[in-house]
């Protein structure tokens, strides 16, 4: 059974597809001086790309890992979250609090998703 | 290939089912006034169950993913877990601290699962 | 479908395997007295120990789950990454900070692989 790798870079690939599913990597913002409403927006904005280039969308989402760098943003991450997610096919989903690579990061997001 | 979704709510289904695989959202207990020992009993009762719901049962569970508010709690849990756990058919499994969403809340545990 | 699993422990095994994907227990160093560079490279071979053990390899993790106990650490545990993982092949991965089991521990990796 093939392997797919999208945009492989220098330690990781932006997304791996095997058998009908695609792993993600954790998806951080571009731009880190974005509270953590536009830092939400750039990820689930790259979380879409990813899942576009390998030929699926949000509505076949199965599970979503996120986290937050301070669980106070949850909040305000669940809002831009609800204005993008599927109605009806919303995804399994944890969030919890960690510090991610860079102290700018708020929010970090990976999904496994169905093709 | 149909994907199942269980419990949607506002802004996640407690679980996703594709291709034989589901996929659990992060478990907590309802009743956060107990202690850890209390809250694991509740969240491994929340999943067993999604699974039963699914038609799937805790024997054929493959992965969990464990968050303890406190990693000092980590016996505690440990505990009644050990407790729960079919010992025939241990699954892998990743335990860390972190934050969750409400401070009273000691445990979250989400499980990928095979039917 | 049958779930194979390796190593079982008393609360956990080291790997689940389901329709050709194996999921991995969060591995962590043996000796612990080992610097961050040491205890990724114990990691490391313990996830190539277990991926062997299953007909597998490094060239197919699909996504790989990191946590290091001081995110300032990341560095050091890429360094020991990008020595061990296959180019040609990269994985997903996401990597956060989170306080492990013991105090001592700097590093744990999990990894979901295809066979």
């Amino acid at each position: 059974m093939a392997i797919k790798r999208y945009n492989p870079q220098k330690i990781l690939c932006d997304a791996s597809e095997h058998n009908g599913v695609l792993y993600t990597a954790g998806q951080v913002a571009d731009d880190l001086s974005q509270d953590v409403r536009g830092q939400t927006e750039q990820v689930l904005k790259a979380i879409d790309d990813v899942l576009a280039q390998a030929g699926t969308d949000k509505s076949k989402i199965l599970s979503a890992n996120i986290w937050v760098s301070d669980i106070r943003n949850r909040e305000f991450m669940n809002k831009v979250w609800l204005a993008w997610v599927d109605p009806e096919n919303l995804p399994a989903r944890a969030t919890v609090e960690a510090k991610l690579a860079d102290p700018r990061m708020l929010v970090e997001i990976s999904v496994i998703c169905a093709k």
